[in-house]
């Protein structure tokens, strides 16, 4: 793709300062832009790369000022990661024009695929199942049996779909990710063996949900286990059976929901997070990564930190005497001397 | 499935109170139950509901006493979750009725399969595997040559066994789930590269073991990595070579445990806990969630918290006063200002 | 494989002691080796296994001095464990004879295929995708368009591999690992949805590198995520955007390392680790099990515990004081009782 700076500072709906001819052909982190590179500059931690930078347009904030000469042309904005963010969406390569079904592939005869669809090589969909249009199902993909897949959601290679789960509009689901896996429900018996409880439930993954890479979700063991609409999971998380997760709540990788458990709207959720099972998580919740998280949080918008998780500040405060104990016990001993 | 409260009342030898010719159509959480719906209530927590519910059926306890009218028909039994347990596996979608193999697949002229197996579409079984009778094999999963699939046990879809592997009667095998990959066993050398140590073993699992989505476990440098009969994994648990996990042990998601690890029977261990390598746990220990046990455990029948792990109810009372570390020193300034 | 103790005495460059001629059919552990088996002892802690193991040879150091009659053969090395580590290769099995393409595969018309390559069956080789030679590929891998696998490389079963990637020389890569999933980068917008940030960069593991069954390593926003040579990672291993690891650094199961940070050289991570992003970690650092570690490391060489982390033995001896925290609460009341 080439383009002209003139061209990005009208989209972007900037205030140019430079040269408008300046060829642009790819995106650049600033500290490896180059000829031809358009980049940005949104914090004052990069600021002095500026001054050294090769890059042909430069996307900063209204405010910026620079103190030396600089060698790309300036782009003024309000927000400039978000403009550059929206310079990486035109560069981003689409799967739009991705349709059609490749060979071969297993489809039930009962199962319904909308337009525009792609179905990769060795995906299989299963009796009955619903695929909206412009759905992408990459190569080794399974949809178990009832399953919905809604339109324009995107299930990258070797995803599983167990019978029964449903799947919203505009959805991204990463490679290895699996849905719907039965949930871990036992009942010990007289003679100390598990009698497995049957998981007749089911998941839900409302619109714009994004499941990262190798994540599992259980399905309920009755009902759902639900996920709502902008909520975006990282790699390798675990949700139970019959969790509740929000709506537009960020939780990074590793993290494990415990079964039953409901987790707020609008929250943020570090990285290798426990949380025990059957507690609620107040909306706004921010809870701090390799936290473990045993009793509900009432309160929406406080920020929770340790294991077992406590509030943020005085959390880090215990952290930082705990850094100190060996000579607190020291200057104990030296008191008990004098009494 | 259509059938009557009188029914279940007689299946789960039950006694009646209410009209026993009311239709059932379905199990439901108490919470959610409607018309047709059989549920239970097993707690006090949940009796309340008992009032207000539309369930048509109602399980409880021999000394459930009612309070007010309830709508629902009453079935009285010894230990209503257990009772309602069989009710959902009664409505469970059991996969007896799938059998056969579907196209395409790539079976090896070696291998042998049992009757009424049942082959999913690009399964992948290798050189001399022996898929078992009634062996449930899901789309996309490999059998590595050598391995063996014993009778009933099932895989579902993307399930991955190396060559050599064991898995024995009546198994479930979640989707992701990977048996037998390479111990992670590395030996320094001069140049400071690493000299890869060949894995040689194998793993066996034995008859009614459960293994979650994604979880993976190692096969051993020599002999074999083993899980014996009954236990259950959740997901994404992590097994390294040469562990030995005993009978009827339950681990939930994310737990990991080092090389050589020898976990007893009857254990309970919670998510996302880590087991250094090289050590024993005594039988029917109870490990509290994100624990890290970094020594043998010998005392059988114990509870374990915190990380490193220590006597649960000590390590409760130590992270009671962790809280209130910043007061401990304070106090602690104090008295050092009065000497 | 049938040989005999004479053979591998001079394969190793070992002194004999004992009948050349015994029959060695296997490797074996000291616990459990018999008749055939050749085996080991590298520690004293399994020196008294040689004075009643039936193993027919022993491989043990130089300086290894008999207490008692022995009935295996020694071998006497300057490294046992580097010796038998060479036994073991002897007897593994290599995938050398695995040559040629399985059917079905999917093989796009632009990829090319190097010589003695093994495809196997359900295979997706992308577009224009390039397989070096003697690479190994089985059953359900992915290889995303305009990926790179370079020779000798094995894919074991349900690799997936996202465009543009590369994989240098040599790497061993297990079931179920992702490779080049986007990045977990969202803007938040006014109306509290999340706007994504496109991830158009990639991923590039240099030569000889090792990675786990499900481990998932996210390409860059910009840029390469990057696996420096010789590195080893265990399973379930998380790697975000734009991390960096560097060379013959050995990282264990379930660690995550979040974007944008660098990982040194040489560098020994424990097991359930987690890094903060956009920090930096000194060469050769040790980083215990379970710690979380929240600002970069500057010194190279060092070990370090704890979460958050701090160096390794003011780490333990706070966390040996913890333990007695009750304790020492109750000695501060008396203390204050006293004043």
């Amino acid at each position: 793709m080439q383009t002209t700076v003139g061209e990005w500072s009208i989209l972007l709906k900037g205030n140019l300062e430079g040269d408008a001819s300046g060829i642009i052909t790819h995106p650049a982190k600033i500290e490896e832009a180059g000829e031809g590179a358009i980049s940005f500059i949104a914090s004052n931690k990069y600021k002095h790369f500026a001054y050294t930078t090769r890059a042909s347009a430069l996307i900063v904030g209204n405010d910026f000022e620079a103190e030396k000469e600089i060698h790309a042309a300036l782009i003024r904005v309000e927000q400039p990661y978000l403009s550059f963010t929206q310079v990486l969406g035109k560069f981003n390569r689409l799967f739009d024009d991705l349709i059609g079904t490749e060979e071969p592939t297993f489809i039930h005869d009962s199962a319904s695929i909308g337009s525009d669809a792609y179905i990769g090589a060795f995906s299989y969909i299963g009796k009955n199942a619903e695929l909206g249009d412009n759905v992408k199902i990459f190569p080794h993909v399974f949809i178990g049996e009832n399953s919905i897949v809604d339109d324009g959601s995107i299930l990258f290679s070797g995803v599983k779909v167990y019978p029964g789960s449903i799947i919203g509009k505009s959805c991204v689901i990463h490679s290895g990710a699996v849905i719907g896996s039965d949930g871990f429900g036992f009942v010990p018996q007289p003679d100390r063996s598990y009698l497995k409880v049957p998981q007749l439930g089911n998941v839900v993954i409302e619109e714009d949900v994004e499941i990262g890479a190798n994540t599992t979700i259980d399905r309920a063991t009755m009902g759902s286990t639900r996920v709502h609409k902008g909520t975006k999971l990282d790699n390798l998380v675990h949700v139970a059976h019959n969790v509740e997760i929000g709506a537009q709540t960020v939780i990074a990788a590793q993290t494990g929901i415990s079964g039953s458990t409901r987790i707020g709207n609008h929250c943020m959720i570090g990285g290798q997070v426990g949380f025990v099972g059957h507690i609620e998580i107040a909306d706004e919740s921010r809870i701090n990564a390799q936290s473990g998280v045993s009793k509900s949080i009432r309160e929406p918008g406080k920020a929770w930190n340790g294991a077992p998780a406590f509030e943020y500040t005085a959390s880090l405060r215990s952290q930082s005497v705990f850094r100190n104990l060996p000579d607190l016990e020291k200057r104990m001993r030296q008191l008990e001397r004098l009494k």
